[in-house]
């Protein structure tokens, strides 16, 4: 029986500005810091119970050091290691706690160049008492935040030079679903969307074309519940000074969105709202076709088809 | 490998008066009609794929025919009924087609008597042209359907006087799993809200202390976008003469609901809001007690604690 | 020509623990203190480049010491004084700055008890500067204000056990216009709503039938944008325990609302969305009479008539 | 003493296609036909009362027959009639019914050009019963209606080559306030936005730099509730094939925009949201000037400022 993955986890961002970058994720955009160690901080957004989903690294240079995904089980993480050592891929194991808050966990490049993380424990630490909720369900009191804090990670968009071969990869070594996707009219695939959960779409894998060296983060999505918040959120981004981009919504995955940008590094956060759920094993994937919407429809209509103008990105 | 349940499919209903029942889902809270057959009319809520989420057949009083359950694979359907045959439960083969859109099937009584059915393949009719979205991710144009129509059926909730036990049984025999349970001051069991999905809620089984006889369906719940569409959904029930109960937001599952019922039958319809999404396979069940909220809180506040006044329920 | 009223201006509450009202008022619903002067605290909403909308002073009970209008024009104000006193009624002068930030002032009791303050001239102060808004026309950056903090005052409802005597006065006097009203089975009326700036319902007076002593305050409201936004303040008020009464939609005036309470005073607020205009200068007053909706609508649409279940109301 | 507009009442669009421009306003837009007479047909909005806030005529090519104003009384008229001869403006005065369900009006032009005429009455017709709501204070029932249809009428922008002529002209003829104004870097004055009810901004008048020739209307506005309203109006121009342009929210005004615009015409509806309304006799116009927001802010605010790029406009 094969391991299979659980979700997207955390993605670990490095910054030649922390402090800068830290006032831009949890001041600005209202993540919550959970710890600060070695020179990482640790952030999670208000719903989340796991004890980060975005760190922050200092480093000579804006950069990805890896994506977190967690596994179904513990021993999932071995024989993991086991199938991608088959593949010649190299592992290397990271200790309990080395990462602050997690169990052992192992790191190692995909195919294509991109830099993952498999853990499958991770601790939930309780907020600070005066910021708790009284309700179980959730972390923080939503009136001690941020008034526009997302409230859970959701999605990451990887643009790789190899897409189609890292997309092949994704299904056949690590299951991943693929939930749509969208081919060029010279039949070439442009970018397909994807899931480790299965329910959400939890990575966009997009061909960049324009870039030959090694794959890159478009962005990492958090959620928010109504358009009203997207709003709310491209109002406090005027406010505090921050690069937006939209306020749209894609035709692909249906997803409403707002697009910011931390100043120090161009890491670049969107707020998601909308998008739908898969809940059906058959689910058959959704297939667009450049033209589809574009040729037949007016010009106002291309945040249906989800183009991203602002192609900066941020490579590992 | 023990087989696994994919997701809530649909409720099979019953009704005396059809067109009653059909005035209510279909005309009044926006189910689409996909076929009508051998007596039986078969909806779908506007977002979804699948033949069938709610089916509503004629009968000399209102009850519930059956709750339909997908597994995520078709040899699940004998591996399951091999399972439950080994527990001494009486199963009935189901032909392809018998229930309209939908493969071959397996139907039978829960130990506390609850009628299920299992299935796993099912049709993904297109919507009349005219009426079908330009979206290829989506199902109805929402310009052609009820403006307060939900998206997906969501979850139910069932009351069974023996709801231990059922619960105990849907967690060994079908691997549910519990994301919250409610422990009355005695320390007995008041509620348990578990999922086949992993994802959502999909079944509350509530302790039913004033009804010995059977379980019965207090409602099924549909999915709606934001707080206004709740109050939209409860401006046309008032326009058009039905029930509600609600506008509320609940403290276990923090669901925001109104509840809506078919004057024909009783049957009750949630449209539900918000709520939340578990990925976590570390979750660890939220536990209520009695007191917890209400004790130290004022009366004002008992929506957070989601007792819902209201009785009504139908019996299978 | 008559001198003629702009608007409802602001309420001075009184309050046996200014420290704990100022706790709810400007903690908990997020008015911003804008000053505090011999032992008045006045806040305004977020949106409100005026002095005050609300002022707290310490007293030995709970009070309303009055509620203010503001006039159109500054000479509006002896205008009323005039035919005030042609009427004997007590006019008392209050100089500028008398009430911080506001200009010369008239107060007086109406024929029914309602203790009355008409202004004109009120200061218009920037807040801190590190709060303040980038943009021109609002006040204060949503990012630094409370999560759930209203936009700007909206309507007073007042309880008068000589309603209909108070209703006429402030038509023929005042100048108010009806925008809709509701009348009991025995004909006799119970509520009627008016507006003094004629585009809002700016006064509700209901009939106080229990009430025999003097005319009292059951709230005042203020506005916020959407129905997600009272899920929001209610969710706040249980966190930092406050009572609540709500969320539900009236039939007359078609407001969305939730009331909450000061817990030193029972001063209740209202978190209001939705409603309506009128700018129609022929507008014809909506005319409900008991049994309109609810003998032939069933019980859940209660909430559709507006019937308030809490009747604490705070006397001046 | 001066006659007194009440509000903007209709506009009077022409159109080469009334079948097509019908379509788009009525079928997609969701304004309701009331009647349609002599070659007219008469719209309003799902929560207006009066007989019509727009008309569509069938005429060579597209064009504005006029814009339509509310004065406060019936005398009003003749006064303004009179005023109007003084400054030497030809009035043509229109028999009560000759515009559908409107009483006696004067029509001219003002003296850059602008086609308006005043009314005071306006009947007030019930919807088909069978549509009506139950609730007495609106006129359609929300369920039997289009689902992304706008409540009223809410303002007019209108370019003009001489809009600073145009602008004093509304002050000092008409008793127009000025809420906002925006000033280009050389201290010209590039937009107005002003009202006549004082409540709203009811008039943009934009200096139309481009065009020598004679003013145009940029657009209409029409007021929906939330964000949201604005995504699922989006959705509908893009499912019924019509050109839109947003969505996003203006600094002048922070109304949150979406605009559509008929096929036939171009003539362009705007969807809007938020805003603000001023009851302050005092209130002091908000004066911008050209790169107060966009030289210290990234490109990604320029919809705080809310510079429309689609220059279409239709003259009179």
């Amino acid at each position: 029986m094969s391991p299979e993955l659980a979700r997207l986890g955390h993605v670990a961002l490095e910054t030649p500005n922390i402090d800068e970058s830290a006032a831009f994720f949890r001041d600005a955009v209202g993540l919550e810091e959970v710890t600060r160690s070695d020179g990482t901080i640790y952030l999670r957004a208000v719903d989340e119970f796991d004890h980060h989903s975005m760190s922050l690294t200092e480093a000579d240079s804006e950069g990805v050091d890896h994506i977190g995904w967690q596994t179904k089980t513990e021993t999932g993480l071995s024989e993991f290691a086991s199938q991608l050592e088959d593949q010649g891929i190299d592992i290397t194991w990271i200790d309990a706690g080395e990462e602050a808050g997690q169990g052992k966990a192992i790191r190692f490049s995909t195919p294509t160049g991109n830099e993952f993380e498999f853990y499958h424990e991770m601790e939930k630490p309780d907020p600070p008492e005066e910021r708790r909720s009284k309700l179980k369900n959730r972390t923080y009191s939503p009136t001690k935040t941020n008034p526009i804090a997302p409230s859970r990670i959701d999605h990451v968009q990887i643009w790789d030079p190899d897409a189609n071969k890292f997309v092949e990869w994704l299904k056949e070594t690590l299951g991943f679903r693929v939930h749509e996707y969208y081919d060029r009219r010279d039949g070439s695939r442009w970018g397909t969307w994807m899931s480790a959960s299965e329910t959400k779409i939890e990575a966009a894998i997009i061909d960049d074309e324009e870039q030959e060296k090694s794959p890159a983060l478009h962005h990492v999505a958090y959620k928010v519940e109504t358009a009203n918040d997207l709003f709310d959120a491209k109002d406090a981004m005027n406010e505090e000074g921050y690069t937006t981009d939209g306020i749209g919504q894609h035709s692909i995955s249906r997803g409403k969105f707002l697009y910011a940008r931390d100043s120090a590094t161009n890491h670049r956060i969107e707020f998601n709202s909308g998008s739908y759920l898969v809940f059906d094993p058959n689910w058959e994937p959704i297939a667009w076709q450049e033209g589809y919407l574009e040729d037949e429809d007016p010009p106002g209509s291309r945040q249906w088809v989800g183009q991203i103008e602002s192609k900066e990105r941020v490579f590992y």
